[in-house]
């Protein structure tokens, strides 16, 4: 298999919709964001919804704070320590909640079950990206 | 077994020394840290000493502009897709560079391996931890 073209790493970058497809591959990924002056890294179950990566929160909890702001990532990745391999992709955008009542009914039907069940009154956010990118691990086969 | 405390979305709260040992348990976290206005997660090989999180990179790479930041965070997460299940610990804190001698030749003598292995001229980096704080999803059996 033809390799994609390599950083000033060595780490492969990944074309845009394979970005996408591995970002739909794995069930949890990280929301990044600043509250209270920290830098606060979450991580979250996730589904992508077109270039938008949603998912769910409580008013009043620590990510809900993530609302509204511009200056968020979403990463996830996956790696396999027998190969020393993995990738990693990384959603740069704003965060902005999803309240368009066909937008909720169409995530809703997503099936995300969220793995921390005790959340009450839980409300939909999605990442507005400006950017999406990957990486991965040279394949050697 | 017995669960530890949760939170108010009912995730577990981990004790520090769990939380040490957690970290210690995976070959891969997350740096998070503000660069060029961005907010970067950028995942890393590490390796727990004491209390602080250590990684490698390059001079001029992206990770680089860590470098003296106090604002950074370190994410280092593992979940069992079938049960549900998983852990996530962040280190918030400070980042150096390891330039002691000393510690230096520690840190190289413990084994990590870098997967990312065209990187010229590695040094190494820490977390000066200003918290360390771990959740999981509860137990059940």
């Amino acid at each position: 298999m033809r390799g994609y073209p390599t950083d000033h790493a060595g780490l492969e970058i990944l074309p845009f919709e394979e970005c996408l497809r591995l970002l739909a591959s794995v069930p949890v990924g990280r929301v990044g964001f600043i509250a209270d002056g920290e830098l606060v890294i979450l991580p979250v179950n996730h589904v992508v919804d077109g270039q938008y990566v949603a998912f769910r929160t409580a008013h009043g909890s620590k990510l809900s704070a993530a609302e509204g702001q511009n200056l968020a990532t979403f990463e996830a990745d996956h790696y396999i320590e027998q190969t020393r391999s993995g990738w990693s992709v990384v959603v740069t955008g704003s965060v902005e909640v999803v309240d368009a009542e066909a937008d909720v009914r169409r995530l809703t039907c997503r099936g995300l079950h969220p793995w921390v069940t005790a959340v009450q009154h839980p409300f939909w956010l999605r990442i507005r990206p400006t950017s999406i990118t990957g990486r991965q691990t040279p394949r050697t086969e």
